[in-house]
């Protein structure tokens, strides 16, 4: 119990702000720059330290449990423990992963007299890596002894706002640095400004007025504030989609729910319903090439409701400090207004438009008949016929089940055996664009990286995701090559006790990239390893390694797998070299046309 | 054959320079922003590539090769690869290895749109990441269609100049960009400043007219020079020492050599001769914390005469633009003519007094004898007694081969078996504290990271030692948690046709941690591993594994593994958690004192 009327060491003020905020485990690596840091830590009472092998590892941990949790802590010590780590934590900023990463660093006494240290550049200026760390994070700061409480109050705010790592540098001499503990009654609370808040009612308000087909686009702040179920209840059945990088947040089964929206890039009826509609209302959406089909998507006008972690408006009006969780329930508000009124335009849709398959437009044509001037929505508007559907029959033959397994097998299988209630984790490359074909079971969360694309982020996140939410059961996919970067999280996941499902695909390298230029360049080789001794290396008893080489195999491996909640699954998937999920090829063929100099490759800036 | 008549693209032209700076292998990770550079870069004779499962593996392993080629190019993708190797890159910063860091960055145009693409922070920015690694790089360079061979002159001279990083961002589009050949017939020069150099030679020379006690001590440039055999010779038998960065770069055998200098915290003998000598000339030295024993060394003042990379002096005199090799042999023309005006202060040294144990003051009192003045020469003088030397008989029990191992076990064991011409390389910790107290056989090359200390550095950095000297087989000795940060590598390494021996110091954490703070802390153990199947997992068939938990298993396992070189060897040695090499004793109670608060802890800046 902390004695409010007292002091606390400077780590356990750090702490119990931390735990307060909703963080109960501590990712990072030792050092001696941060040791007086984790003894301090280490006297708050729930707050569990997770050491990684590396300080990357422990990154990409620590940005999978900041997205569930709304904040995680990275402890690094200065120079060699933070460098290492800076590759995730940018990860984090493009993926609006709120990580407070805390650095270990040298006596204030040290850094005043510019000495020549260890785990410096031996020039006398300690100021490199905050300068450096400055370029990826919303705040960084070095405490100091006088203002220490404060500077930790403003980062874990600044962190828990914007969604987007904080730095927070603690000199060795200050971790144990006795303060005020005062402040720690009460949590700290963050609100929008109350006028900009209201100003943006009134401008959705306008905006909605008379509206007779919006459509709400899904994105992924609404996944790391946890709100997509009351996004769900908000839209009542209005038409909706979800970027890419949202996949999983809204239920598949939910009425009006549309799909995946990516521009012209995948199935025509998102496209056409954003197309089509008067206003849209973008909920936490980013705008970069991937999750817009390559700049195919809407652009933003006057007629665009945007919303950011702490900004909204509407086209190009902006209103500051309004937080995202208050710009939804602006829009609810406003949306709820509409139904009291009875408006026709917002009649919900009733049943599953994806369920009923061609019937997906109905919800449209009943808010207003498609007319020849909306344009002819043919099969040739978009490029997914039925033939390269990832999941249909055409992809690949069945009943094969001594045959070598495909991309398109693979999937079909893991469509077919996924559970509720798991964590998907896929990893860039292949899995991820494999695993976005997937229709999600209820309640399972998709966690992926499509913005920073750092490959062998999944693996370390199985870890931060696993300890945030540990009734989830992780079912992680990653190629090898990726695997082979991050690795020996695989030993920390085990250790502390998780139970995941992890498809290792082999095929031997960077397919991706083989996909996109220069197939048979052996830079996209990696040296071929052992996984069945890599998994007896790193893991315990409690660990079963199966080598799934045929469709038989694989639905053997996970069917064991899921006989076996209690027991790590590893499954090694043998997959040719060049075979790729479908999505990926046509994600190859717009990344070429954008390399090739087509329009997409000089797009126009869009942000939401 | 290059046409030089004609153009050749970007990346030839970037790759013939590398090639004729000496670069035959590429360390890097492909990705898709520079898998054109690649492409270019393959149609290059002369150059390999050697890639690895992670960027931050690739660049220790540039960093091993810089050291001994005197330049190393590491290539990388923008964004998520560049900064996944920035600790590596800070790194060779700190060391002076001379690493060009190559980054495959987004089309020039997609830049200037300020388009969100993948592996950026999604805000249009893309100076993020070359302003980070501004702070670490001695040059930081986006080419550019018109003025790309120049930009790739100024930058690789820039890097072989300064012996620090350099940073070239080459974008997609230009890779193949073709540009003239003609600058490629001539290859580059660097050249000190004439003016700068005469005047530096006058000052040494003036300096030392008249000094009868001058002494030598040599820092790491000379090992990135390859200059030891070039500065054994000017010395001509006056006394010299070493720092701590420089061991072995001096044959141990050497007429005049007295050991490593690191301030008070080492032997007596090299301490007094440093502080008694009138005049002192330090070669490539760097003065940080650790290099001079906490800031014990003799401070620098006008009967110094100092050099670095680009500039040399004597005390505060300053000489811009004097390159170390030029300025070492300003110090060895000055020397020359000492000796052949007949000076009696320069008699040469005969004999190796560290051969001759206590006879190690002759020479400087055969140069002028130690007066009372100069301060008594006692055992008292320094912390070295004969009781804890690491060598000694009183380290451990003899013959006690059944016994558990120790570290002074260990390292008297390795003392006897370490063969000629190999390249020790010993890691961050325990493994690093414990081979600096090895005498040297002849031709050993001594590879370590005494000022960045980043643990995990090493066994990558056998990858880069171990292909820039392929003649020379690697002894790398290294922690257990220092391995699981970087142990992929181990797989590159096999692949490569390396045979290094390994010895993985098991001692379930990180002891080096353990000793200079809370020794109990859970946050200093790791997962432990089974080495084993890691080496099953990650090497081939040409590869033994052997367990070495007695003295007995270690001397069995270093005679298999000599006798056979065409074997990579991995050598668990099994270690008790709290047993510490005894200089690591040493330095635990310096850090220790500076963390409490002694002169130590804020010490005078000190440069050379």
């Amino acid at each position: 119990m902390i004695d409010y009327a007292s002091t606390v060491t400077v780590a356990e003020y750090l702490g119990e702000r931390l735990r307060q905020a909703g963080v109960s485990h501590l990712f990072g690596v030792p050092g001696d720059f941060n040791l007086n840091l984790l003894d301090g830590l280490a006297e708050v009472p729930g707050l569990r330290w997770a050491g990684s092998p590396n300080e990357l590892g422990a990154g990409y941990a620590a940005d999978a449990y900041a997205r569930s949790r709304g904040i995680a802590a990275l402890i690094t010590t200065y120079g060699v423990g933070e460098l290492s780590a800076i590759n995730a934590v940018a990860g984090s900023a493009a993926e609006d992963a709120p990580v407070l990463h805390i650095v270990g660093s040298p006596r204030t006494g040290t850094v005043e007299a510019g000495a020549l240290v260890h785990h410096t550049l031996a020039d006398g200026d300690f100021g490199h890596f905050q300068r450096a760390y400055a370029e990826i994070s919303a705040t960084t700061t070095v405490l100091t002894a006088d203002r220490a409480g404060d500077q930790i109050d403003a980062a874990v705010t600044a962190v828990r706002r914007t969604r987007k790592p904080g730095y927070l540098s603690v000199p060795q001499d200050l971790a144990l640095h006795r303060i005020p503990a005062a402040p720690l009654r009460e949590p700290l609370t963050m609100a929008s400004d109350p006028g900009a808040l209201e100003a943006f009612t009134r401008a959705v308000r306008a905006t909605l007025a008379g509206a007779r087909r919006p459509a709400l686009i899904v994105g992924q702040l609404a996944a790391r504030y946890g709100l997509g179920a009351r996004i769900t209840e908000l839209a009542g059945g209005l038409p909706m989609v979800t970027q890419l990088a949202a996949k999983g947040v809204i239920d598949e089964g939910t009425p009006g729910y549309l799909g995946d929206y990516a521009g012209t890039m995948l199935d025509p009826v998102p496209t056409a319903l954003v197309d089509r509609a008067d206003v849209v209302v973008h909920l936490g959406t980013v705008m970069t090439a991937e999750l817009t089909g390559f700049f195919t998507a809407r652009p933003l006008d006057d007629r665009t409701v945007w919303t950011s972690a702490t900004a909204a408006g509407v086209g190009e009006q902006r209103f500051e400090n309004v937080l995202f969780p208050d710009a939804v329930e602006a829009v609810a508000q406003v949306l709820a207004e509409r139904g009291a009124a009875g408006s026709a335009e917002t009649r919900p849709v009733s049943g599953s438009p994806l369920a009923a398959g061609g019937s997906a437009l109905s919800p449209m044509e009943a808010d207003g008949p498609l007319s020849e001037a909306d344009g002819p929505l043919s099969e040739a508007d978009g490029p997914l016929s039925e033939a390269d559907g990832p999941l249909s029959e055409a992809d690949g033959p069945q009943g094969e089940g001594g045959g070598a397994l495909t991309q398109a097998g693979l999937w079909r299988a893991l469509q077919e055996w996924l559970p509720p209630h798991t964590a998907l984790v896929a990893d860039t490359g292949t899995a991820y664009w494999g695993a976005l074909s997937l229709r999600l079971p209820a309640d399972t969360v998709f966690v992926g990286q499509p913005i920073w694309n750092s490959i062998g982020w999944a693996l370390p996140a199985v870890l931060g995701q696993g300890l945030a939410e540990p009734d989830r059961r992780p079912v992680l996919v990653i190629g090898d090559g990726a695997a082979q970067m991050t690795i020996q999280e695989l030993g920390t996941i085990a250790a502390h006790g998780l139970r995941p499902v992890i498809l290792l695909l082999n095929n031997r390298g960077y397919t991706i990239e083989r996909a996109l230029q220069s197939p048979q360049a052996v830079y996209n080789d990696v040296t071929p390893w052992n996984w069945r001794a890599m998994v007896a290396a790193l893991t315990g008893p409690e660990s079963d390694y199966h080598h799934a080489g045929t469709p038989t195999e694989l639905d053997k491996a996970l069917r064991e797998a899921a006989h076996h909640p209690d027991r790590l699954a590893f499954i090694e998937v043998q997959l040719d070299a060049y075979d790729t999920p479908p999505l990926l090829h046509r994600l190859a063929e717009r990344a070429m046309a954008a390399a090739k100099g087509t329009p997409a490759q000089e797009p126009p800036q869009g942000s939401a």
